[in-house]
C-alpha cells in the first residue's frame, strides 16, 4: 500500500522550471538589497508563543504552534514548550534587535528573505507558507528622513530589473492623513458593533475598535460610494467634513503638481509637516535616480496598520492593478518597545515573493513553459566511451571558467542525448569525437540549430 | 512589563558579521552545485505526518508536528490536520519526485538548500533547526556509475574554494563490505537485547535489529578494541572471521595501492563487483580533476543507514578530524517506493551547513571577528548637506556599476561617519566637498589608511 504523495493546499511548491524563475527573482531582490549595503540576517523559524502573541493583532488565529509528535519521558527542556512558527519577519526582527542590541551598530540596515507561515483557510492565491523579502533600517533613538527616500530607489532598481512591465511606486505620509483628520475634527478611531452569531463560544454583540484610516485604505477596493457610506454610518462625519476629506484623498496629478497643491492647503501643523516630509522624500528620490513617471504621490495610500507613522509606500503594476500592491512598507516610530526599553524607529519595505510570483504567472507576465530545467548552459555529449576522460576534462575546464555544464553520463544513443538537452532547455550541446579531438576542436550546436566548430581551448570563452 | 527576548536553545541565530560569512559559504555551495548543472528545487517545510513516519526510522521521536494555536470553529480543511515539519530533505525529495513524476526529466539532477527541524534534546553543537545542502541525481529505472564519480568532484570544488584547510574525500563501496561479510559468513544483521527501564510505557526487554555495518561505522569513534568486543558479543563471530574482516577494514595506503590490494583479494562476486566499481569511480574522479592527495579509499567508511547500496562518501578536514564528516552521501537503489510503484535509484550528498559553520568557528578555522557587518564596499560621507543630491547621484552611479555602497544618511560629524565605516568594516570611505566637486574628483580612503584622489567618473572602476 503506497503512501499518498499528494500536495497540501496552501503550501506552494514549484516545478524545476518555475523554481529557476523564482530563484532569478529572488536573486534580483537580494542583489539590490546588497547594492544599498543592507546586511543579511536570518532568524529561527520559531519563536516563543508569548513573543508572537505580544504583537500578532488580528493574526492570532493564524499562528501555527509546534509540538513533538511523540511526547517522550526525557524532558526536552523548558524551551521546547510553547514554540510557534513566525507569521511575519517584523516581530522576529524586533525580538532579534532587542536580544542583540549591544552587539549591533545603528542605524542597523538589514535584509531578510525567509519563509513565514499563516494558518489561513485554503483558497486560491492564499498561501499558508510563503516567502517575504524585507529590508528595514532601524535607528537607535532617532532616524533621519533621508532613509525614507532610499526605499523607493531600492524598489525602482528591483522592479526595473525584474522586467514585469511598467510599475508605479505610490507614496504618501501618514502625518498628512492624521493631520487632516484631526484638523477636520474626524475621529482617528471609530467603534463598530458586531453581532457575533450564537455558537459554542457565544459572547453576544462585541465592539471592535478600528483605525479610521482602514476605511481609506479599503477605498480602492470598496469604491467611493461605499467608503462614503461607511464614513457616515460608522465614523459619524458630517457631509462637510466628508467632502473636505475626499477632496484630498481623491486628488490626482503629477508628483510635482500634487505636492504644490498640498503645500497650498492649510490643515494645521501635522498636515504641513507631513507635506514637507513628502516633498523632501520626493526630492531625494529624484537624486537617487527614480524617474518621475515611475512614482506617484497617492493620497489614498495609508497602509492598514496602526504601526506606521510617516512615509508609506505601495507599488502597483500598471497593466495589472488587480494584483494589488507588490511591494509595500513605511516608517514606524517604535519597533521593539515590547522587548526593550528603547525607542527604535525605522523604515522598511516588504515583497511577498510567493504571491508576487504566482500572480505574475497567472496574469501571464512571466512564463515558465520555456524556462530551463537545468542550470547547465552546455551539455557535453558522450559520443564514444573511450573519450570519457576527455569529456570530463573539458567539463572541468568549463566549470573552472565559470560555465555551468553537464556531461551526459548515461549510456544512450547520441540523438537521445541531444533530446535530453532540448527537454531540459540546455542552450548549447558540444560534440567531440576522435577526429575532432585530433584536430583540437569540437562542434557546438545552439538550441536554435546553428552549429560552429570551436577550438577546444577557446570553448569557455565562446560560451561565456 | 517587557516580553523576554532571550534565545531558544538549539535554534541557532547569527550576528550580522557571522551571517555574512555563513552566506559566503552557502553561495560557494550553490555555485558549485550549479556549475554541475543541478537545478534548484524547494519543498514545503511541512509534510503530512504519514509521509514522514513512513521513512523516519530512528527519527520518529524528533518530529515536530504543527497545530493552530487557536482552534477555530471554521474548519481549515482536512489538510490542516496531521502536518509536521520535515526532519531531512530526502523524504520530501522522494515525495516530490513521486508527486511530479510525469513532469520531471530523468536523470533528475536537483539541489536543495533548506532548513530542517529535529526535536533533539538541547546540547552544545546539536541543533533543532539547521541547514542541509543536498544534491541528488535520480534515475528512472537505472542510473549509470559515472554519476558516482561526479559527487567527489563537486565536493572537491566546494571545499577548495571554502578555504577550510586540507580535506580528504573518503570513499568506499557498500558492495565491498556486504560481499566481504557474506563471503566470511558474518551475518549482515544482528539482534541486541535491551532492558527497557520500568516506566509508564514499560513493555519489558526488547530486541533491536541492527545492521552489522553500524558497528564498522562506529569503529572510528569506539576504537578497535571495543569494536572487536561488540562483534564477538553481539554478532557472534569467530576470531578467524574477525581477523579476516579487520584486515580489510583497517587497510590503509594510497588510493592506487589500496585498489590494487583489493583487486588481489578473492572474496566472491559481490566483493569483486564493489572493488570494480570503486576502481572505475576513482579513475573518473581523476579525469574530473580531483587530485590524488585529496581523496582516499577508506574501507572503514560505511555510512550508517540501510539506505545506501553502493558508493559511499565522507569528507574530513585533515587538521580537524574531531569535527567528523563535513559532507557525506552515497548511492541508493530505491528512493521512493513508499510513494510510487517505480524503481528510482540515485546518488547524492549532503552538507550540514549549520553544523559545519559552527564547528569551523569553534575550531578557529573561520573567524568572524573581522567580517563586515554591511554589504557595502563604500561609505560616502555627507560632508555638506548642500551636496546631498551629489552624494545620491554618486551612489546611484556606483550601484549601477555593481558596487554596493551606502551614503551616510544621518546628520552627524564627519569623524562619527568614518567611525561608523570602521565599526561596520566597510573597506572604503569616499569624501566629496565643494572644492573637490569643482575639480571633478573625490578622495577615497581605504580601511588601512591609504588615501587617493580619484576622478568622480572613474570611481566605480577604481573600486571594482
Amino acid at each position: 500500500m503506497l503512501v499518498s504523495a499528494k500536495a497540501i493546499s496552501g503550501f506552494k511548491e514549484f516545478l524545476p522550471e518555475e523554481q529557476v524563475e523564482f530563484e532569478r527573482m529572488k536573486r534580483i531582490i537580494t542583489k539590490h538589497y546588497e547594492l544599498f549595503g543592507f546586511v543579511p540576517i536570518e532568524v529561527a523559524a520559531v519563536e516563543r508563543e508569548e513573543v508572537l502573541l505580544s504583537k500578532s493583532g488580528e493574526n492570532t488565529k493564524q499562528i501555527y504552534g509546534i509540538h513533538l509528535l511523540e511526547r517522550s519521558d526525557q524532558a526536552h527542556g523548558e524551551s521546547d514548550k510553547s514554540l510557534a512558527l513566525h507569521f511575519d519577519l517584523t516581530v522576529p526582527l524586533a525580538r532579534y534587535v532587542a536580544q542583540n542590541y549591544g552587539k549591533l551598530d545603528f542605524p542597523f540596515r538589514r535584509y531578510q528573505i525567509q519563509k513565514v507561515w499563516r494558518g489561513e483557510r485554503p483558497q486560491e492565491g492564499r498561501f499558508r507558507e510563503f516567502y517575504q523579502c524585507d529590508i528595514d533600517v532601524i535607528g537607535d533613538g532617532d532616524l533621519g528622513l533621508l532613509h525614507d527616500a532610499e526605499m523607493p530607489a531600492v524598489i525602482y532598481g528591483i522592479f526595473s530589473e525584474m522586467q514585469v512591465g511598467k510599475f508605479v511606486i505610490r507614496l504618501n505620509n501618514r502625518k498628512v492623513h492624521n493631520g487632516l483628520l484631526s484638523h477636520l475634527g474626524i475621529p482617528l478611531h471609530y467603534t463598530e458593533h458586531r453581532e457575533v452569531p450564537p455558537g459554542p463560544d457565544w459572547e453576544g454583540p462585541v465592539e471592535v475598535q478600528h483605525n479610521t484610516l482602514t476605511l481609506i485604505d479599503k477605498m480602492d477596493k470598496d469604491g467611493l460610494e461605499k467608503t462614503q457610506q461607511e464614513f457616515r454610518d460608522h465614523v459619524g462625519v458630517s457631509e462637510e467634513q466628508l467632502s473636505a476629506l475626499l477632496e484630498v484623498l481623491t486628488f490626482e496629478d503629477t508628483p510635482a503638481a500634487t505636492l504644490q497643491w498640498l503645500q497650498s492647503r492649510q490643515y494645521g501643523d501635522l498636515f504641513t509637516q507631513g507635506v514637507a516630509e513628502l516633498t523632501e522624500v520626493v526630492g531625494h528620490m529624484r537624486s537617487l535616480g527614480v524617474p518621475d513617471d515611475q512614482f506617484a504621490v497617492d493620497l489614498g495610500i495609508t497602509r492598514g496598520l496602526d504601526y506606521y507613522t510617516g512615509t508609506v509606500y505601495e507599488t502597483t503594476l500598471v497593466n495589472h492593478e488587480s494584483i494589488g500592491s507588490v511591494c509595500s512598507g513605511g516608517r514606524f516610530d517604535d519597533l521593539a518597545s515590547t522587548f526593550i526599553d528603547r525607542k527604535l524607529p525605522g523604515v522598511g519595505l516588504s515583497i511577498g515573493l510567493t504571491r508576487l510570483f504566482t500572480s505574475l504567472q497567472k496574469h501571464g507576465v512571466i512564463h515558465t513553459d520555456a524556462s530551463p530545467k537545468s542550470m547547465a548552459k552546455v551539455l557535453i555529449v558522450q559520443m564514444h566511451p573511450d573519450l570519457r576522460s576527455d569529456y570530463f576534462r573539458l567539463a572541468t575546464d568549463l566549470r573552472r571558467a565559470g560555465v555551468p555544464c553537464e556531461v551526459f553520463l548515461e549510456d544512450r544513443k547520441v540523438d537521445k542525448q541531444t533530446k535530453y538537452a532540448v527537454k531540459k532547455r540546455i542552450p548549447y550541446v558540444v560534440f567531440l569525437d576522435q577526429k575532432r579531438k585530433e584536430r583540437g576542436v569540437c562542434t557546438v550546436r545552439h538550441f536554435e540549430g546553428d552549429e560552429a566548430e570551436v577550438p577546444l581551448e577557446g570553448l569557455a570563452a565562446h560560451l561565456h
